[in-house]
């Protein structure tokens, strides 16, 4: 597997584009992927309740289309809690980009990110939608994933080529997302290209088993977004003969995609709100993946962790309280945790050695927290941030 | 119901002490509550899978007895995750205090608070525990209520008089807690005294429906502590007939004790870690109060929600987010929601209301909001408090 530059537009037949419409004040605020050739879709979406209005316009099109070619996203506005209305507006902007691309309306993925409870004005974005077609461009990948940044304070993307039965292949990914960040699913958006041929049932197995790997396996405030949206296209460009699960080569493809996605949700976390490091939890020795994720996330999502994180403070005893409410029965005495490399915790009970090498361990800005359960054969691992005065900050005025 | 002075002594034959031991460097961190009579006891303890050993302790001695005529309680170290030697060190505690008393090592109830990992210093303890019982006093309870305190700013006790079958019935009440705190259960230290005369099973009822409306209903982090322990002692000084849970008498007590604790919960909530403000989240028309219970208490928990209340931010989109990840199923279509008075949601849509009333409102000291789930007719009320900078400030170097 080798990196890429470009972006989503390293794979063969994708285009880019993104313009300021209006909807947020300094910046690009819509963007356009396309896919010059027709392509399988497929998205995973927020496991919120509470559904925008783009999420449920989206789900729908991809339920009754095999195929995706483009995605619409504007950042400004969540459309979320704007009832028919917001309904309406999310399927002009898929119908008005569709006639101006030579598409079926169901062919067009919408998503959008910003503020809950505002309607899109969709005046801005019919006016949009012409230009950001005009300026389709294999070049400007870069200029997309500004556009589609709320609090983000840089640009996620990243691009790999690998060799599927003798011909080159391509996966582009771009992510936004910086708060409101809790697995369940993604709470961000990200958007997939790849010029694979490929079964739309294997392209959706691929993708939701990366996304349990990435997007689902990261928390930054385990606050879930009504927005989240993961979408991915597969136009065919490479060439190669049609892929199905059960190849061989599936399994090269699938492990690709999971790498992409994994280095996006790292970045998102690096990228959390006002965050200064970054932190792996893994655990270790549980029965199921699902289980080690759900005592991993638990973890992850202590606040008071998270502030001992930041200020450098190996205070384990917040990793054993929050270890007692993950939600899966543990064997209370026999799990081990280990700061860094050093042994805290034997068989539940405190080792009593100083922590004078985890408090070096945690002055640097990246930090590993294990916890071996002994449960099992399975590793988990998820990934958080440290909880600073600087996100209290951003958020204590954010929609003012 | 009057307010009384004198917090766990106002009830009859109950006397307090407490001194230092020198488990904390600068004030009092071992206390000692008495109840010259013998009393019927119960506690209710943590949720939290890994307990500390003063919980383990209080546990047993509860199960095996009937009464329970004295409380010793530790600030300094929790004593969890100390394995044998904690058990040991726990059991030592009440085992000298009952030999210093005259009574069985089961009659007395334990419970420490302070840094997870550390073994408690039961020389220092030991040495503390004639001066404590020679120090028993009635007039002593406020420091008693400051001997508990850890971060806390402020001691908390209350107490209050009722009538009970034509006599005079008293409860006092004293808690400590002001980080780590989330329900299930209290996740801090309170403990009650009362001179009723009353059947255990009555008093188990009692204490079990008013810890369900106060310290269930509290959140400060979303943090279970290890050490949450309750205690109630009724000693029948009050001189009433015998109540058990039929009597028409019982549903005062029962209704007095809830007032009680909730008193002491929301203190702890007006002390929560850094907090400038004090909010009540409303679930109005749920099907059952626990659901309403668990829905507030997740709308309670959202950093998102608790930073923006910290800014005056009336941002009701982060009370959406969270309602949707809230574990029951929720009328997508039909929910309202209202910040203070204004109703900023309708039939899950916006309303499209400046929010300049709410605004105003959430300057003040002390905010409502409220969400109708339009699913059935029990409320739920769950107090929180705002997330600010100097939380994080707190809690980034606790240990050290």
């Amino acid at each position: 597997m080798k990196i890429q530059k470009g972006g989503i537009c390293a794979p063969k037949g994708f285009l880019s584009s993104s313009i300021r419409c209006g909807l947020k004040k300094r910046k690009d605020d819509i963007g356009l992927v396309y896919s010059k050739f027709p392509a399988v879709g497929d998205g995973v979406f927020t496991q919120n309740q509470i559904q925008a209005a783009p999420v449920i316009i989206s789900k729908l099109h991809l339920k009754e289309n095999l195929m995706a070619q483009a995605i619409v996203v504007n950042s400004g506005c969540a459309n979320c809690c704007t009832g028919q209305r917001g309904l309406k507006d999310a399927g002009t902007t898929a119908e008005l980009t569709a006639r101006q691309l030579g598409l079926k309306k169901g062919d067009v993925l919408v998503a959008s990110t910003g503020l809950i409870g505002s309607f899109l004005n969709i005046d801005k974005v019919k006016k949009a939608i012409p230009a950001l077609v005009k300026g389709l461009s294999q070049k400007k990948s870069s200029n997309f994933a500004k556009a589609i940044m709320t609090t983000d304070t840089f640009p996620k993307e990243v691009a790999v080529k690998i060799e599927i039965a003798g011909k080159e292949v391509r996966i582009g990914g771009v992510a936004k997302g910086s708060g409101m960040i809790h697995p369940n699913m993604a709470t961000m958006l990200s958007f997939l290209t790849t010029d694979i041929y490929i079964t739309r049932r294997a392209l959706k197995l691929a993708l939701e088993d990366a996304v349990d790997k990435s997007f689902n396996a990261i928390t930054v405030d385990g606050e879930t977004s009504t927005n989240d949206s993961v979408f991915i296209l597969a136009n065919g460009a490479a060439g190669n003969r049609l892929i199905d699960k059960a190849d061989k080569e599936f399994k090269i493809f699938s492990n690709a995609l999971g790498q992409v996605m994994q280095e996006l949700a790292k970045m998102i976390v690096k990228d959390g709100e006002g965050s200064t490091k970054f932190a792996t939890i893994i655990v270790k020795n549980c029965p199921t993946y699902w289980q080690g994720l759900k005592v991993g996330k638990r973890i992850a999502s202590s606040n008071l962790l998270k502030t001992c994180i930041y200020g450098g403070d190996p205070n384990w005893g917040r990793v054993v309280a929050a270890l007692g409410t993950c939600g899966i029965r543990i064997k209370k005495d026999s799990f081990d945790i280990y700061m860094g490399t050093e042994k805290v915790v034997k068989n539940g009970t405190a080792t009593g050695r100083k922590t004078q090498q985890s408090k070096r361990l945690f002055k640097k800005k990246e930090i590993d927290i294990t916890v071996d359960l002994k449960m099992g054969k399975e590793t988990a691992r998820v990934w958080t941030c440290d909880l600073t005065e600087e996100y209290v900050k951003i958020n204590a005025e954010y929609s003012t």
